[in-house]
Parts: structure tokens; C-alpha cells; sequence
């Protein structure tokens, strides 16, 4: 009987093991594609300073963020917190090391980040992410935008999932543009975040919100139709330059995001002026990744470049663009909606069987000889019927070797297939 | 300039990029390894609550463990901490699934503890640990408590280091039956915690110690008799049996010694009575990983029998034992002794040099194309002199491809090895 409450706390990921092979499974599929585009891995600690974590961080992420007690050895060290993303470590890492790091610096980082929110389903405290960020000194030059877009659509890509994916981009140069063209730049923090949250409410709410915040009607319908804009690279081009906005930022932005579009593969590609991405620290292109078969489930990833992050911690400029995976919540979409191959397959490829004790030494040497034949090899060791190990063997492995005192003295084994129940004699 | 402390805070480990791919090919050699014997992967939430974690732990990790303050919007769970070993969320887990999994339960658990303790050269306040264990439901053949061992065993193997692995391996029924059968229950503590600390002392400290916290002289002699047992199977246990001590679980110890050491390659053991493990869950066999080599850094990972771990939250049985590789120490260890092929060879393989952005997209297809035969590979996107950019590559990658209009047109390359200088035409 149960004397406490075992479950995980809320909002925390905790799968069993055939569930936590897929997980890894992508997790590691996502490295070994960021590593194939050039990214070098770092890992900066959970634990940081909280004036660090908050250099940038505006009101969301302040009653989001996870503070840890010092304990008395600890006591001596700043106010400390656990990192809610990669990026502003990464802000720290590079200042800290700069002298160290071939620039453009192209890192990736997969780990947990934490994030004390409301428990949702498919939404969690504890979650992995998967970054790629590319970090120039001093300039960093528009086309790693594109880099970063292609290499998390490449470990998208590499999942083999049977729906497609798709990256909506959009550049932020053009949406503060337009602000500025209409001298609304007092309300500009305001419309961003209307447009961010547009596609969870009616077009009929959005203009109303416009309309709230002190916008004239004709200046909602210039934004709205901004906001409308989609498509391929030159239908959103062309539009783009029809709403004829005469400001160099707008101008500015639309040049870039036609300079990155020529540098995606189309098929996979929208241009979509809805995306802005909530955080503030945007400066230009901004993305996200989606499953267009389930839109319900919103964005599975994004990111964009980021021109000033560093600027709390040095004089020195490091323009930079990152993408991020959000792979606890992707790992969720995609079992809830069956769209991983569950591997019906178990887990280990041969379970040896000792008959008796008098064998253990025999069934070690040969699970060795197995193993480095690249087998991944269980040795029951338990003191039970016959049956009981057999069926033991069936349930955690592929295939069976029993090992009894003629075996040993012969060297020479069958090997059973469980799923057939197919016998042959082991080759080594 | 900078503007702010960026370092990490003391006891995080914060590696450039070519020692985190030094790190990370050891924690995945070990991942390997440990599936390779048979052992599923699991992972359990970095925050758990409070009263599962220090259910049964003593008043060093009570004072070691992280708390975490609770956010607005988690303020409705338990009270919350941090993770500081592998073994308790284990105990919570097999607790909380035990009807989907399948028993003996052979689990590995690779991730990050947190311990709040003073800053040590060596000693991190965020670790890695490599945890196998085989939780039994009811009972758990001894045979096991070598399997973990072999198990860590071939992960340290697998590391091909130029000096030698040892384990010690001992038995705390032996010590807790010789304080049983000299009437010494009393002393137990402190008696385990004197041997425990007995290699940071002098033979001449260890024997005042035992006579200041009360024994006679005759079992000061007993005691320190026994804990310098020492040496292969067959003399440790001729050395135990010649102590003659009459007691049930003594001789309990005595045979479980012999017969798990029976299951274990002799060159790379030794029976060792020093060795007791100073957490107090440990019931039966106990062992410790040592570089014999250099001694002076002491244990790099271990583990044992614990037979009642889950006492606390269930009123079943599982009896387990477990091992765990203390990798963020290792690594210290083998990088300061350098004792690691540190690659000398770059992290990219090829790097792709467009010679100006006309020739951008035949650059990022080549480099699908290379990308798919298993090559990792870096295209040259910022717009500097071809000098600049070969330097570039030369830093990065083994290999380089300039590519310019005459390459583009006729879809012939030529890579060139930045160490020989050797150029050839790219097969394909």
C-alpha cells in the first residue's frame, strides 16, 4: 500500500521507458543534425544569477522564473535562479569566453529549462529545449538567418513524421516600420502583442483591440492589412511593396525578408506577417515552426535574430540569430496524436537464460562476446522456473538463447526469435 | 566592455565547445554501454517535492539540497527542491508505475543532481551522474550486484584510458554482523563513519578515534583487524573466516562476498573492507570505482545493495542495487591528469567557402548533399576577402571547398585538407 502522494509534480514530463527511447530517439536525431550543419555544443548550468536570468526579462518571465534558496555553504554567492531559456546564458557564455570562440559562433544547446507557469496539458514546467544560435562579433551577416531556419527544418525534417512542416517568417524590421510610418510608436508594444495573439481570437476581436488601444479606423485597416499578408516569397514581396510604406525600416525589412526567403526551400516556406514572436528581444527576422494538419496545437518552435541581447552585460556588439525547438511539447503533439512509429519492437535485442547458477559465468562471457557485436544484450539472473525466465525473456527482448550445462560444455547455442518463435543455431 | 559579473556561479562546470564534445562522448559512451547490458533509460523530473526527496535522508544532504520558492502560479503544489541524487526520484517512480514495468526493472538514469555544498576544486554544485539500477518486486537474486558492477565496469572500459580501472567491493553485512556479535550496536554509527573516513587519516587517528567514542582496546584491535582486510577472493575470504566471528549476518556477509566476487573479472577487483559507503541506505554489498594510478583523487562513482528505500512511501518490497559513475568529477579528473585523447582534429569535417553570395544556394545544396553521407559540415556565410574566410575554415573544419562561378557551372569541386594542405577533386 501506498503511504504518500508519488506521482511528479504537475506540470512536470515523466515517461516510461519505451516512451523515454523515443524521446531520446528525437532528442538525439535533433543533435546529430545540428552538429551536420557545423553547430558546436555547450551546456551552461541550470542554476545562474538571478540578475543575469533578469538583465532583459520583462513582467512574464519575472513570475515565471523559478528562484532556488541558498543553502549555508551556498550563501556567500549572488541571488540565484534556474534558467528559464538558453539564450540569456548564451548572452552570458559568450561575453564570459569571447576570447576563446571563433566567430560566427555557431552553438547548439539541448537541455531542460524551467518555467513556474499555470499547468496546462502539453504544456510544461520542466521542458527540453533544442537551440541553435549563431552569434557574429560586431556584424553578423542576414544570410546565417536563413542557416538557422534550414538546420531546425533539416531535424524537423530528419523525425521522418508522415505530415509535413512548415516555417512561417516574417522580419520585425517591417511591423516597427509601419509604426513608425503612422506614428504610432506610443502604441507600439500594444499592437505587437495584438498581432502575437490574432490567432487565437476572431479578425472581428482583433480590429476591436486596435480600435481599444486609441487606433484611428483607417490607421486598424492599414494594419490589419499588413497583418493579412502571407504567401510565397513573391506574392508577399509584391504586396508588401504595394501597401507602398515610404520608411527605411519598413524598407529595410522587406529587403531582408526577401534576401532570406531566396535562401529557404519554398515548399516548406510561408511568408506570414502574423508572426511576430511575443519576446521583445526580436530586432529582425522572426519564425516559427508548424504542423499545418494540426494547427490546433500552435507553433512547435521558432526563433529570429536578435541584434542587442549582450547589450546589458558588454559594449561589445554580437548580433546574433537563434531557433529553438520546444522538443517536450513536440514529443507530446506528436504521441497524443499518433504520429510517432511506436516501435512495437522491445528494447533489447537477445535475453540470454542461464538454466541454472552453474551457467551465470558461461551467459556473462557470451553477453559480452554479444555486446561487442554491437548487440545490446539482458542476462536473467534470477532463480525461477524455466517458464518464468522465458517469459521474461519475451517480454523485455527480441530474440532468447537458453543456456544449460550441454551448451556450456559445447559452446554452441540456438537462438529464438519470440515474435516468430523461429529457432536457429547463433553464428558469433 | 563588460558590464556585469558574467563568470558562472562557483561549483558549475562551464565547458568550451571542444571539452563539451570531449564530455559528451564519454556521457554517451556510458548512455551505450549501460543500453548494452540492457538497461532502459528513464529520466525524473530536476524538482520534486520536498517530503519524497528527504523522506529518508540524513542532515548533510538536508542541508545540501536546493529548495525552490514557489511561483504565483505554482503555489498550489507541495513544497518543492531540487534532485540531489538519482536514487530517491527512482524509489518515487518505481512506486508510482509499478504496474508498467517489468521486473527485475534494469534502469539508467543520466543527468544532473544539485548539491548546495561548499565549492571544491573538482567538486560541482551541479553534476552529472550515470545511475544503473535493478530494482527487484518482492526479492532480487544477489547475482545482480555483480551485474552493475560489470556494468560500470565496461562503461569506464570503454573509455580507453591509459590507466587502470579497480573496483572495491565489500559487504556492510560484515560490519554491521562483527558490530552485532561484539555488542557494539550502539557505536554503529560512528564506527561506520570512523572506517568510511579512514583513507583521509592515519592508521594511528583511525585507532584513537575508535577508542575515543568508547571501545576497549581488544575491539579496537578487532575492528581495525578487519577493516584492513584486503586482496583477491580467495584470500579475503580465508581472512574472514580465519576472524571467526559467530554471528548470522557475518557469515551472511562472508558467503554474498564470495559469491558475487565469484561473477567478476579478478584483475579488475579487489575485496576491500575499507570500502562502506557512507550513505546509510546501503544493506548488503558495497563498492567504489578507483584509478589506482591516482589514488589521491579517490572514488569516481560506486554504489550497492539497498534492500528498503522505498519503505518510506510503499509497503512492498523492492529490493535494489545500484551504481552510479560520477561524471562531471571524472571528467575534471581525467582533463586536469590528462588522461583524455584530447582531439586535436576540428569538429566540422568539410567547410564550404562561396566565394560571394551568387553562389550561396549551390553552397547550402552541396552541403545537404555531403550532410547526407554522414559528413558534418559549415557553409561561410558573411561577405569578407576569400583570405579571410578560408581562415575561417581552416579553424574549424579538417577540410575545405572554395567554391566560385566556375565550380557552380560545371558541378566539380575540389577539397582541400587544411592540416597537409592536400587538395583532390570531391567524389561525390
Amino acid at each position: 500500500m501506498k503511504k504518500i502522494n508519488t506521482a511528479p509534480l504537475s506540470g512536470m514530463q515523466e515517461l516510461l521507458p519505451t516512451d523515454q527511447a523515443t524521446f531520446n530517439r528525437l532528442k538525439h536525431t535533433i543533435a546529430k543534425t545540428y552538429h551536420a550543419h557545423g553547430f558546436l555544443p555547450i551546456e551552461t548550468p541550470v542554476i545562474d544569477r538571478t540578475d543575469i536570468l533578469l538583465a532583459k526579462a520583462g513582467g512574464e518571465t519575472e513570475k515565471q522564473i523559478y528562484k532556488v534558496v541558498k543553502t549555508a555553504e551556498t550563501a556567500d554567492d549572488s541571488d540565484q535562479a534556474l534558467r528559464f531559456d538558453h539564450t540569456v546564458p548564451l548572452a552570458r557564455y559568450i561575453v564570459e569566453h569571447e576570447s576563446d570562440l571563433t566567430f560566427p559562433f555557431k552553438v547548439s544547446q539541448i537541455g531542460r529549462n524551467f518555467r513556474g507557469e499555470r499547468a496546462q496539458k502539453g504544456r510544461f514546467r520542466e521542458f527540453y529545449q533544442c537551440d541553435v544560435d549563431i552569434v557574429g562579433r560586431g556584424q553578423l551577416a542576414l544570410a546565417y538567418d536563413a542557416e538557422t531556419i534550414l538546420t531546425s527544418l533539416s531535424a524537423l525534417n530528419a523525425f521522418h513524421l508522415n505530415t509535413p512542416v512548415l516555417a512561417r517568417v516574417s522580419n520585425r524590421k517591417l511591423l516597427s516600420g509601419l509604426i513608425e510610418a503612422l506614428d504610432l510608436t506610443a502604441h507600439s508594444a500594444d499592437i505587437f502583442s495584438i498581432i502575437d495573439h490574432s490567432e487565437k481570437v476572431t479578425p472581428e476581436k482583433t480590429h476591436s483591440d486596435l480600435s481599444e488601444i486609441g487606433l484611428s479606423s483607417e490607421n486598424v485597416v492599414k494594419i490589419t492589412t499588413f497583418m493579412d499578408i502571407h504567401g510565397d516569397r513573391a506574392t508577399v514581396i509584391r504586396d508588401l511593396e504595394n501597401l507602398a510604406i515610404d520608411h527605411p525600416t519598413f524598407q529595410q525589412g522587406t529587403t531582408e525578408l526577401g534576401q532570406v526567403l531566396g535562401l529557404l526551400p519554398a515548399d516548406q516556406i510561408i511568408a506570414d506577417m502574423k508572426i511576430v514572436r511575443g519576446l521583445d528581444y526580436y530586432t529582425g527576422t522572426v519564425f516559427e515552426f508548424y504542423l499545418p494538419e494540426y494547427k490546433e496545437v500552435g507553433s512547435i518552435g521558432g526563433g529570429g535574430r536578435y541584434d542587442n541581447l549582450t547589450s546589458h552585460f558588454t559594449d561589445q556588439a554580437f548580433p546574433s540569430v537563434g531557433s529553438s525547438i520546444g522538443l517536450s511539447r513536440l514529443y507530446y503533439i506528436l504521441k497524443t496524436h499518433n504520429l510517432l512509429e511506436d516501435s512495437t519492437q522491445p528494447m533489447i535485442d537477445i535475453c540470454l537464460i542461464p538454466i541454472s547458477s552453474a551457467e551465470f559465468t558461461t551467459a556473462l562471457s557470451l553477453a559480452d562476446q554479444l555486446r561487442r557485436q554491437q548487440k545490446t544484450v539482458d542476462v536473467v539472473l534470477f532463480d525461477k522456473k524455466l517458464g518464468d525466465k522465458l517469459s521474461y525473456a519475451a517480454k523485455i527482448a527480441a530474440q532468447g538463447i537458453v543456456i544449460g550445462a550441454n551448451e556450456t560444455s559445447t559452446g554452441s547455442y540456438k537462438i529464438k526469435n519470440f515474435a516468430t518463435g523461429e529457432e536457429q543455431p547463433l553464428e558469433i
